[in-house]
Formats: structure tokens, sequence, C-alpha cells
């Protein structure tokens, strides 16, 4: 605001520039009417002004609904400023650029082609009712000076951006929020499917007040104090890359991007290599909890620079889920990908919890119960093997459809999103054998055989007979294996961090899984200390007498089970590979017999302790 | 040769470097003794002249060794060029510059500096003895001319090239050349380690006395037909685009890369694309059977272009190992790297029937049975289920060391080298389980654990119980595991078809398996009829109720082993895996809803048909 001459329009559409925000000239909303007298000379009276000056609420308040804008607009008079403030009060920055009427009259004079008498520019400042509430600018400062003052003086910078507000982004969003955090959230605009989801989010919850929600990447990135702190949550993959090389014009050295999404880990180390020499800080973070836990408090695994994660952990600390000790279930991991490699392994257990829940749910189903009695059976477990999926599987199988339980109505084809996919091809690749893992995610494979499963159970004409065991047995069964599935995917984790060079602390990492995550249970939490003393649980002697007395339950269950035809993959394959773990003769001699006969790939003896390789001619 | 001034240096120099090879200007190596005489003006006898022929003819010998080379020399008497082809009768070629008197001697005047008296010019012709057996040129032709006449004369072109004379490339060398195909062969020079391969590989082996070899990249290519076909036996990976990368320099529109190492087939479609941008034709081919297959008739498989495949055809087909109809066992597999695919489940398949026998040999060895008697066990199986890996295993198991037999004292730990890694990978991400591969693959990583096995098996203090089982109930577990084995490889082929839009034959893939490869087998000739009619060989009556009838045997023999504590990985797979094949409603609906509950994953509903997804709020 300002009167004639003051420099709006100039001022006006560089500060719209600089926000990435529209600009309008407050003139071109006149009414045909309006135009028609001042065109004649007349004129406009309070009257003339009134229906414009609605006009141009209702402009701002649209706008408001998409981001923001700026407009420009005389407004001399407190009751101008009124209307056009109305609904929207606490939204509108008021800027007056105010100068002298000589000053003014200067300028005005030194435009080519433009006139204004001096006694046209006593009459606005006779009318001219100085604001009270607006940033006021001085305009003999140059029009650069004045931009940056305004922008100074109009935004409060965010201390952390948000981009990304699918389920997850705006359970963390407000769980940012909820901790007092100054935020600014970013979604895209795409028209028909995602229209205005920033600022509508802000707008359906409270805590957001404060928030500033964008469409525009720009203002985003400009939203944010320095080093800006941008957490993606966004689909892993190209998508990533994608928002990765959008944001970068706009970022400046050492600002930092956080990937939050389930990213390959070795995406991870190329995305900061990348990003590194744009001078660019980049964090793969894990996340853990779903919508839910991303709202009350999720796990996370942050790996990368660790002088990076300095300057985002308490952001990061500060949504995460508490540990028993109110200790937050963040913790640094370690270099490069290991934030993600770490996440991806949770979620191969993640994938063997819930086929070993399956496997003991189908042996209890086999035995004809039905969801509440196995429910029942499962609620009696919790003294012993209480976890979060075994609370909601709990769930899970009381829920009512009409007269029928919904799980009944649930079609048997379990899907997979690629971390189980990423884990079994981190085992390949790392020679650490995380059996179970494998095995969850191709019996979820087999699961979408569907048609060829309903063949050939035809064809086949497999029954079951009947099934002994009793609760107990299935219960030191499904614990067997649980403590198997956590030696695996901790070793798995162990091998990465010898074959990356990582320096991981696994008693740290089972602590950040003790809450918030998909993974939680009172084992996990039983694992802390004994991941004190060695990564591998398999030689705590407390872990070797579980395992040594829950055996023969476990040997007892996929022995009926195999006889019942009745597929217990996990369970089997736990047993199977403790056997194979605890061979110290393996039959591996054969193969590498084998090997060396038709490859001449070589082999090392016994009675050699030099380890040197030996070739036989066989035939 | 020829006489003074009939071009000898400039011609021999230029077609040296035509040919890649040295240059050598026989006055150079005159004794100190001649040259006094000749610069005192005291022509040379026949006597002075022996001494320094000899040393001519060394020199030509070394050169041989290595590759060969160009060595002027007027040669005029017959006398002389007996000394200076001494030995090497074969290997030369003399190539006469012919001219006559006034030709030469006006030539001579007219180079500056250089006066040759007509008398002295008259005694050389004098001297001169016409060889007989010589390539006769005329010198009035231009050296460009002349050099690319002698070129042509003097190289027989290759009709195939073989680069990379390891155990493999030896052999299908050897192959090539006893099939009567005129070959180049290629390996490089590295001194201290490699040295003189190719020409040593040559001069050891009677049946290569036509190939020519080679050191030196562009003499090989040059050496060669076009469209120059070039089969690559190089380590895989990045060995195979460093080879790739030199030999393009050389190469023309046309010409053929086949690449007979085994590559990941992601990788070969990469190349045929890269190579394609050169106008250089790629093929991919998957060479199975070891030292002895490739020399004696290996398994091909290759993909790519077919119409690049007719080009290359009679030579893959002609060293191909013969199935039981007299057919070649190669043949056009598929598109892109189609061929490699094939070769790498080929390997996965392998994996899998060499851990079945070593559990075999393990259940045996648990009862008892020391190696001879397991040895007479496998050979009274050889009518249910003979096979190329049962025949080898029956060889290593008599195979005696000293009082004990060898495999005693064979370390337990199985090595692997990449192909099982990429067929685990990629039942990973094309969906496809072959739970048998992944676990034959794991168990030979857990072999690998021996330091944590032994202080394992120390701890956990697992005594094998007695197994009851007899050779027939082994015999027929094998045999049901082996189906399984075969039915999950060929159903992963099945799969990348679909994936990656190949066509594929199975039945003829099956036949190329039938002789010349590792898996060769009994039950691989058996499925040839079985794979025209479906690509899923449980669809087949004949194999379920093969497989019905084995499966009590199966379960006997895993139920004794579960019970017994020795690991039986891969026949407890195989029943697993059928017993959730044949599975009508799994237990898949419960991963199903645990993954809407924590991630609104969605699911499908049994009674809602149009398979549309549904979000339940499960708590």
């Amino acid at each position: 605001m300002g009167v004639s001459g003051s420099g709006k329009s100039t001022i006006g559409s560089r500060l719209a520039k600089v926000l990435s925000t529209p600009f309008f000239d407050g003139d071109d909303f006149h009414p045909e009417a309006n135009v028609t007298k001042m065109s004649n000379g007349i004129p406009l009276n309070d009257e003339d002004r009134y229906g414009w000056l609605q006009t141009l609420n209702k402009l701002a308040k649209e706008q408001l609904q998409k981001n923001s804008c700026v407009i420009v607009c005389s407004a001399l008079k407190r009751s101008y400023r009124k209307i056009l403030s109305e609904g929207i009060i606490s939204n509108i920055k008021w800027v007056y650029l105010s100068g002298s009427f000589n000053q003014i009259k200067e300028r005005i004079n030194k435009r080519s082609n433009h006139f204004m008498s001096s006694e046209l520019l006593q009459s606005q400042f006779d009318t001219l009712e100085c604001p009270q509430d607006a940033i006021i600018i001085d305009i003999s400062l140059s029009p650069e000076d004045i931009v940056e003052k305004i922008r100074n003086e109009i935004e409060v910078k965010s201390e952390f951006g948000l981009f990304g507000l699918g389920v997850i982004g705006k359970s963390l969003s407000r769980n940012l929020a909820q901790k007092g955090f100054n935020i600014s959230i970013f979604n895209r605009e795409v028209k028909g499917s995602e229209e205005n989801v920033a600022i509508d989010f802000k707008n359906t919850h409270p805590e957001l007040e404060k928030s500033q929600p964008f469409s525009n990447i720009e203002a985003f990135v400009n939203s944010l104090q320095t080093p800006r702190r941008i957490m993606l949550m966004v689909n892993a993959g190209k998508i990533t890359d994608m928002v990765i090389d959008d944001l970068i014009p706009y970022l400046s050295n050492g600002d930092i991007i956080i990937d939050g999404g389930n990213s390959n880990y070795l995406k991870t180390k190329e995305r900061y290599d990348y990003l590194k020499l744009k001078n660019i800080n980049f964090i793969g973070v894990g996340v853990s909890g779903g919508e839910e836990g991303a709202l009350k408090g999720p796990s996370i695994m942050p790996g990368g620079n660790k002088e990076t994660y300095e300057l985002v952990r308490p952001y990061l600390e500060g949504i995460a889920a508490k540990d028993a000790n109110g200790l937050p279930c963040c913790t640094y991991v370690g270099e490069e990908g290991s934030g993600h490699f770490v996440k991806m392994v949770h979620n191969g257990i993640e994938y063997v919890e819930m086929q070993l829940l399956a496997e003991v749910y189908d042996i209890f189903k086999t035995k004809g119960k039905n969801p509440d009695d196995i429910a029942n059976i499962f609620e009696s477990w919790k003294s012993d093997v209480d976890s979060y999926l075994l609370g909601i599987t709990i769930d899970i199988l009381r829920k009512k459809d009409g007269n029928d339980w919904l799980l009944n109505k649930i079609v048997d084809k379990a899907g997979n999103k690629g971390t189980g996919n990423w884990t079994t091809i981190a085992t390949a690749q790392l020679g650490a054998p995380s059996t179970l893992i494998a095995s969850a995610l191709f019996t979820r494979y087999t699961s979408f055989y569907k048609e060829e499963r309903l063949y050939a159970s035809e064809n086949f004409g497999i029954t079951h007979s009947e099934l002994s065991l009793n609760s107990d047995d299935v219960l030191n069964a499904y614990q067997f294996a649980r403590i198997m599935n956590h030696y695996q995917g901790l070793k798995l984790i162990s091998e990465a961090g010898k074959a990356y060079n990582w320096t991981l602390n696994l008693s740290e990492i089972a602590r950040i899984w003790t809450n918030g995550c998909i993974i939680k249970s009172d084992f996990v939490e039983e694992l802390i200390p004994v991941l004190k003393e060695d990564d591998n649980i398999l030689t705590n002697q407390s872990i070797i007498s579980q395992l040594k007395a829950l055996k023969p339950s476990i040997n007892k269950v996929v022995v009926e089970c195999v006889l019942s035809g009745l597929p217990v993959v996990c369970l089997s394959d736990s047993v199977n590979f403790l056997n194979a773990y605890t061979t110290s003769n393996s039959s591996a001699n054969i193969i590498q017999a084998q090997r060396d006969y038709f490859g001449a790939h070589t082999y090392q003896r016994t009675d050699d302790p030099s380890g040197d390789f030996h070739h036989t001619d066989w035939n």
C-alpha cells in the first residue's frame, strides 16, 4: 500500500518474484463502471470503491487457499483496509511504502510520459491514514534493498521442511508440529488428484497452525532457515532422484536433504556422493512405525555423515518413540547407507515375524480352531512372546464382518513392496544366509500363484491328517523360529558392517527397535544386553539354553506339519538352519569335490593347515 | 627379398605396420667384421654371409615363438634362403620384389644422395636365383598396392576367432579346430604370467596346426574374414567390457562379438544395446560342460538377435554336444540376454542337484556308511536317476588318498562363483520362487561359517539319533526333490520369458540340456515331451503321479532327519514348497491383513469378484 507514485507496482512485482508467489495489481480489478469513471476524469467515491475492495478481498482469500500472493493497492484509508482484510486478518502482512510529498513528487516527475499534478498528489496525502500494523518501508532505499527488507520482515523462516504429504509424511508433519517445531510442508500440485494438499492439510489440523504450506518448490525452500533441513517422504526410486534434482537449483552450500523413504541402501550411498559434489549434505533415514508410529513416535534409523546427523538430530530424536528408559528410539546408525540398510533388514525380520504368525495361525486353523479361539490362544501367549505384530494379529483375528470373521473373506495373496526383496538380494550378495527372510518372501510369491494352487490342490488331492500339537508346542516352536530370525537379521547387519566398513552398534540398533517400529517386542528388549557382548546372539549362553529347551517342540511341530502336508516354510527353515549351523563337519566337502571335478575350482585339505588350494584329476 | 634398390626396406616396413608385427632390416644384423669389410669397400663372400644368415634365421625363429615378423634381406641365392628358412620352412612366406635392370637402375638414380654403379647392380642380377615358392610382386605398382597385394596373398583369413585361452577357451579352440574350422586364437601377453600363450598352445596341439595364434588385438582382428566372428572366453564382468572396448577400434560394421562367458543376462542386454550403436552385432552365449564338455562338445545356449545367430550357427552347432537323436545341443534360445539367463538358471539347478547329492550322502554317512558303500548305493540308483552329477559323485566317493578316502580330507567349505547368487537375485526380482536354488546357495554360505559352526557344535552339543531310512526311501526323496528343483528352475525361465518378452521354447531348452552340460540326466530327457505340453511340469499327470508316489518317502526322510538333527535344507524345502503350492487356501490372508493394519496396504476380498482393493480401520 501507499500513495500513487510510491513504487507499489515495481516493488510488489519484484517481491512476488522473490517469494515465488503470484502478483496482482489491484487497479486491474476495477469494475467496468469504475474504469469508465476514471477514464472520464471523475474521481471515485467510497461507494465506488466498496465492491472493488471486496473483489480484492475475495482474490486474497482464494490465493491463500493455494498458498499466498502479493496484491498492491493504495489502501489509503483504514476502512478500505478493513474491507480488504475481512476474514483473513491474521494471514495478511501489510507493507506500507512510505515517502515524503516532495520525494514522491520528484520521483513522479522524473518518469517519462507520466505527470501528476501537485494537487492530485496532495489529495492522496490528505486521504492517507497511516497504518499501525504494517511493515513500514522507506522508499529512498533501492528496490533490491526494499524487497530484501520486506522479505526478511515478512518471513518467519521454518527450521525444518517436510517434502511429500503421503500417509507417513502427514503423520510426521503433525508429530513435528506437536513437538513445537516450526515447519514448512510441501506437496506437489497435480490437477484432479493432488490439489491444495498442503494448505488443506494445514487447515484441518490445529497443531499445524504455525506451519507454512507450499506447492511451489522454490517458495518452500526459501521458507527454511539455513542450513536448510528438508526431509523427503516420497516414493523410493526414480521419484526420489527426480525430487532431489528439482530441489538442487534452490539449495545453498551446506543444506541438508534427509531421505526418509524406504530407499535402497546402495542408492543412498550414490545420492550421498552425488550431492557431495554439489556441497549438499545427505542423510538416509529409515523410519518404521507405519501411519500411527509416524504420528505418535516412530523408530528412526539415520545413516550418513555424523556431523550432518548432529544438525538434524534434535528434530529426529524429538519426534522418535521413547524406549523403556525414556531415550529416543533414534540413534546415529553409521556411515553411508547404513541407516537404510538397517531399516531394510528390520523389514526383512518383519516379513519373517508375519510369516511365522501366519504359519502358527494355519496350524490352529487346521486343528479346527476359529479366529476367536486363535486370538485367545495368542492372547495367552502375551506374557511369553509379546510383540506389536502379535497384538495386531489378535485384533485382526477378532474383527468381524457380518456374521463371519473378516479374515475369512480376505484373499490369500500377500503383496510386497520391495524391502523383503532387497534383503534377500543383500543376503545373496553379502554371503550371509538370512534363509528365513528369503523363505518368507518366497512364500508371499507362492501365495500369488493362486490359480496354479487351486489347480494343483485338486490334482494332487492333498488332505491334512490330524495334528496332535498343543498350544505350548506351537508357542515354543514359534519362539524358537523367532530367535533364529533375529539371529539371521542381526548377523546380516553385522556382515554388512564388515563388508562396507560401517561402525555399527547392534545393541543400540536393538534398542531403537524396542518402540515405535513394527518389530518391537519383548524379545528385542531382551537382546539389548545380549548384543553388548557379541553381534552373534548364538554365542550367548542364555540364548543357547533357550534354543536347546525349545528344540524338541519345533522338531515336533515341523514333523507333524510335514506329515500332515501343512506348509510351515519358515518354522521348518529355522530348524534346518540351526541343524546346519551346529554341524562341525558338513557335507559341503562333496560339493567342493564336485566343483573341482568338473570345473577345476580346487579345494582345501583338512590335513594342510596352510589353507592352500589343491586340485585333483578325479577320473 | 630382392636386389638392392627393389624397395625392400620401404615395402617391408610398411607391410609390418599393416600386419602389426615387428620389422627387421637384415643389414642391421651383420657382425662387426662384415661391417668393417663393407665400409672398406670389400665385397662379402659366402663364408662371410653364412654366420649372418644364421643370425637372421635365429631371429625369425624367436619371432615366430611370439607370433610373426617381417625381415628384409636380398637373399639372392637359393642357398642363402635355405639357411634362412632352416627349421621353419612351413612358417615362412617369401615375398620377391621383382623389377627389370633398367627399372631399378632408374629408380636408384632418382634417389638423392644415392648412387649405384650399373656394374654393381648387374652383379646383383647375376647372382640372383629367382625363387619358385615366393609371392612375386611387380615393383612398378605403388607401395600401397604392393602392401595390399602381399597382405592378401600372405593371409589366409580365419572364419572364426576365439579370444581368451583360459581352461574353457582352450578346449573350445581345440573343439573348433577338430571340427575343421579355420580359427584365429588370441591371448593377451602379460610378462611373467601369460607369455606366448597362444603360440605355445598352438604348438602343443596338432589339431591347431592351421590355426593362427595372436597376442596383438589388431592382428587378431585383421586375420578374420568379415563379418568377423569373435567369441570371447574371458572373465565375466568388467573384464568383458574392457575387452569389448579394446576390440571396437579394429572392428567393422556387421562384425559379431559372441560372449561365451558366464555374463549376467542384464549386462548382455546392455552390451547388445551399446554395440548396436556402433553397428557391431552381439550374441550372449551360455556354455556348459566344464573343461571336458568344452572340448568334446558342450551344451550351448545362445541368445540375442536371430539373424546374427544364423551367422554363427554353423560354428556353435558344429562344436556342440549331440542329443540322443544326433541333433546339436545348441539352439537359438531367444532375444536379448535370454541365453545367459537360461545358462544362469542351468547353474542354479546344478547348485540344487549338487546340494541334494550332498544331503543324501550326509544321510548315509550318518547311518555309518563309508564313501565306497555310498558309491555302491549311488551306482545301484543309476537305472532310476542317472545323471552326470551322480556319475562324478560316484567317482569322487571312490577316490582314495593313501589309506583314506580323499573326500574325508576335503574341507567342508563350498565356494561359489556368482551364478547361484544371480539366480537367487533373479528369483527375488521376478517374483518366481526358486526356493531350492536360494537354499542351496545359502547352504554353501553357511558352510563358510566354519569357525562359528565348530563353536556352535560344541555349545549346542547336538548328537544325531539313529536313522531307520533305507536306500529306497532316500532314493525316492532325492527324486522327489529333483522334480521340484526342475519345476522351479523351468518356472523361473518361463516367468523371465513373460517379464522380458522373450519367446522361449522350454522343451528345446530341456533338449539342449540332455548332453554336454553339467545337469544332463535321464530326467531332463524325460522332460522334453512334458514341456511340449506346458511350461509348468506340475500340470503333467505323469509328473503328478510320480510326486504323489514319492511323497511318503520324502516325508519320512525329512521327518527322520529333523528329529535326528541332520540338516537337509533342500530336501525339506522341496516338500514344504509342494505343500504350499498345493494349498488352495493359504494363510497369506493373515499377512495381507497385517499389511493393511499397519501400512494401509489394502487387500482383496473373496466375496468381491471385481478384484477391487479394500481397506479396514482395524483397531
